[in-house]
This record gives structure tokens, C-alpha cells and sequence, in this order.
């Protein structure tokens, strides 16, 4: 995603962390407390500008939704249309994937969705991809017994890897749509890419996978 | 596939016993005594008119090709084609793939090829899909351990359906293509449907799938 230089970036995000949650470690197996109840939590990986989130959380007032957002330039526009929202029921964070055991306990979240992850589509950067085995394995940890992953992408390639790399590592493949746009779902909300694509024709790939613990890879 | 009434049908396949195997269940077990070798045998279901056999055939002259196919006025196109070719490392039957486990015992084949299978959209209808757990269920019988199913199709519906059929009956997903012929793949050999979906420019989808036995569904 485009970033620009946003000077003022650091300032907003020290004026807001309860918007963006500064030092979300220290809320690791306690987020149930920053929401103040006990709604399962979905976390989306790679939220950009936070269209989807914002979305989600009021069509779904009873699920909180944090979203994790690597780009300092980007997470700020997310948080500003959280902001306009006065959405209650969403938490956006700072940080990379990688350390999604850091932030979450074992079986705090409900469900993961990975939005038209970055695909890294060259094999030596495949490590990169959202849907390699070392973050796989981080999901279990982190899902509860059979969580969820919703995995939306424009991308082929990395639509191809992810179901081959969900099978292989123990992960149950519930539904596949090689368009999701024609099977159209009237509870799906579209991300800023995924809007993108499909004013271009493109299909749009979504599978919904589960998650057993079983292992049985 | 279109069917003409053929009058000769019945004669041609009298003629033509060890083309068109007669009474092959009484094989079961024994089919390399057929074959007169060990070579490992690969089954197609729902051959049609026998391009992609009789191709497989000759590129792999140490594999064992059997292909059952339903229709009797389509199964003799295929034998012609078989004659033709002189391959002895064909066989055909005419039977239906409800039968599989009377056809062959436990272990007894490598490979499973289901070619542009009829895709029987309709809800009501999907126990007929050869991807049905049904069929998966005879397809591990018969199917050594780490034997491969690979599917092609046309059919959207059906390459969703069968995706998640695969991955929920304990089946691994070991490679997933969406565009078959963009990926370039030089070993792989048309069948009569592929090549009519490909002039018209649709995509191809294909994947390969292996079976532990685990039954880890
Ligand atoms: C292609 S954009 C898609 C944005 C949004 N989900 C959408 O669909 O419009 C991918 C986003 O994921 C973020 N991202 C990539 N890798 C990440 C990681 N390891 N952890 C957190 N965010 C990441 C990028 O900064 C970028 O904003
Ligand atoms: C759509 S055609 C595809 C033919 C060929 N595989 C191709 O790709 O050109 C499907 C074929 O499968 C056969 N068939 C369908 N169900 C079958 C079954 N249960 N057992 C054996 N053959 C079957 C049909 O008779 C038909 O010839």
C-alpha cells in the first residue's frame, strides 16, 4: 500500500492509545478487559486504511475487532475513520504479525481475517507470506478450539499457496469462492483493495478455514 | 458428453475383450497379472472418448493406465482409439465408478485422475459428485497409502466443492492451480473437454491431493 511521510503521525498516535493501543503486549490474555466484556474477538492482520474494520464493527456490535497494522503512515488513517465511527467495540495496534504471540494468549481470539495480504509472490520471500507455516502455527496458538480464518485476495498465487499451505498444516478448508463477487454474499464488506478490484472485473478469492488443534498435519 | 445411439456398440465390445475388459471385477486384486508387470496402474474415471489415456500412455510407457467410463456409445470411441495406438498398458471398463471398490482391492492403484467429471450443481444432486465423501471414502480404499487424486475441471462450482470435500475427509491439498495453462505445465496431456474449454479461453483448474489413510477428517 502507498505510504506517505505523515510528520504528524507520531503526535496523533501518542494523542490517541486508546485508539491505537500503546504497549499492546502488556495486554496479552487480558483484552477481554480493555473491551470491558466478553465478546469474541476477531482480529484482522493488515488492516490498511480500516474500511473493512469499521464496517464490521457496526455491523457486528456484539464481536470486537483489532485490527494489527504494521505501517505508522497507514494505521493513522485507520484510526481516524475509527475515531469519526465512535465505533466502542474496535482496537487498532502498531505492530507486526510475527509477534502475535506476544500480543495474544492462547485461544483469546474467535477469528483471524487476512485481507489481501501482501502476496511475495517470488519463493525466496515466501517466509513473508501471511499464510507460511511459522504464522500458521502462531493462529493455533492463538485461536480458540475450531477459530476461524477468512483469507480474501485478489492474488492467485498466493490464493493457490495459502489453501495448499492451510491443508498441509492440519487446517480444515470449510468453504472456497473463486468469486466471490458472483456468489454474492450481502454480508460481505469489502476492503479498500478489495473495492479496487472488483471496479476492475478482477474476482476475488475468499476461503474460510478452521482450525481443529488436532495438529494432524 | 453427447451420447449417439451406436447399434454396433455391443458387438465392437464382444469383439474386443481385452480392450474393453469383460467382467473385470473378477480382476480385483489381480490386475497386474493383467498388465503382466508390476508397474504401478493409474485409474482415469469418466474417460469420454479416451484422448487423455491413450496420451498418458505413451508418455509414461511403465505406468499402467485403466479408465472406466459409463457410457457404452462413448467408452467404444475411446477403445478405438486404444486399438489404434497399440499401447499395452491400457485397459478400459465399462462400469460405473460406484463399483470402485469391487474393481480393485485395497492399495491396488497409485493414482486417481478425475478428468471434467460432471459437476451435478444442484444441491439435490450432490451425491452424484465424484468428489461426494462417498467416493472419497472408496477412492482411499483403493488407493495406496500417499497415492494421488488429481482433478481438472472447468467447472467453478464443482473445484470449490471439491477443495473443501478433499480437505474435510482427511485428504491433504498438496498443489492448487487456477489457471492451469497459464502455469505452463509441458507434462500436462489435454483431455477432449479441456482442450474445447481452453480454444474458448476459460480457465482450467486443477489440484493434487494425497491420501494417508489417517483419516483425520
Ligand atoms: C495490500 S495491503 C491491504 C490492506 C487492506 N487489508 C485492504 O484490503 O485494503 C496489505 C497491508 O498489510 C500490512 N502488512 C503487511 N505485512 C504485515 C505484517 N507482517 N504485520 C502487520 N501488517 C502487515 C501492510 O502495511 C498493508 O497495509
Ligand atoms: C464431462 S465428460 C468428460 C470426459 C473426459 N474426461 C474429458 O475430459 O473430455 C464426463 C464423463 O464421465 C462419465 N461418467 C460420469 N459419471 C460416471 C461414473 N459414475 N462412472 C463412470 N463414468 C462416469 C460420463 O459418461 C462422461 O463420459
Amino acid at each position: 500500500m502507498r505510504q506517505r511521510h505523515k510528520p504528524w503521525a507520531d503526535d496523533f498516535l501518542q494523542e490517541h492509545p486508546d485508539t491505537v493501543i500503546s504497549n499492546p503486549v502488556s495486554y496479552r490474555g487480558r483484552w477481554k478487559d480493555v473491551f470491558a466484556n466478553d465478546a469474541p474477538i476477531h482480529l484482522e492482520i493488515g488492516t490498511g486504511k480500516g474500511q473493512f474494520i469499521v464496517e464490521m464493527a457496526k455491523q457486528y456490535p456484539n464481536i470486537n475487532f483489532i485490527g494489527i497494522e504494521v505501517a505508522k503512515s497507514i494505521i493513522v488513517t485507520a484510526a481516524q475513520k475509527v475515531l469519526v465511527s465512535e465505533q466502542l467495540n474496535i482496537r487498532l495496534l502498531h505492530v507486526d504479525a510475527e509477534r502475535l504471540t506476544e500480543l495474544f494468549a492462547k485461544d483469546e481470539l474467535t477469528k483471524i481475517c487476512l485481507n489481501f495480504s501482501d502476496p511475495w509472490p517470488k519463493n525466496r520471500h515466501e517466509k513473508r507470506r501471511l499464510t507460511y507455516y511459522t504464522f500458521l502455527d502462531k493462529y493455533k496458538e492463538v485461536l480458540r478450539p475450531n477459530g476461524e480464518i477468512i483469507l480474501k485476495t485478489d492474488n492467485m498465487g498466493l490464493f493457490e499457496y495459502s489453501l495448499a499451505s492451510f491443508s498441509q498444516n492440519g487446517m480444515r478448508i470449510e468453504e472456497v469462492n473463486l468469486d466471490l463477487h458472483e456468489a454474492d454474499d450481502s454480508t460481505n464488506r469489502m476492503t479498500e483493495y478489495e473495492e479496487k478490484f472488483t471496479a476492475k472485473g478482477q474476482p476475488i478469492y475468499r476461503c474460510r478455514i478452521t482450525c481443529n488443534h488436532k495438529g494432524n498435519s
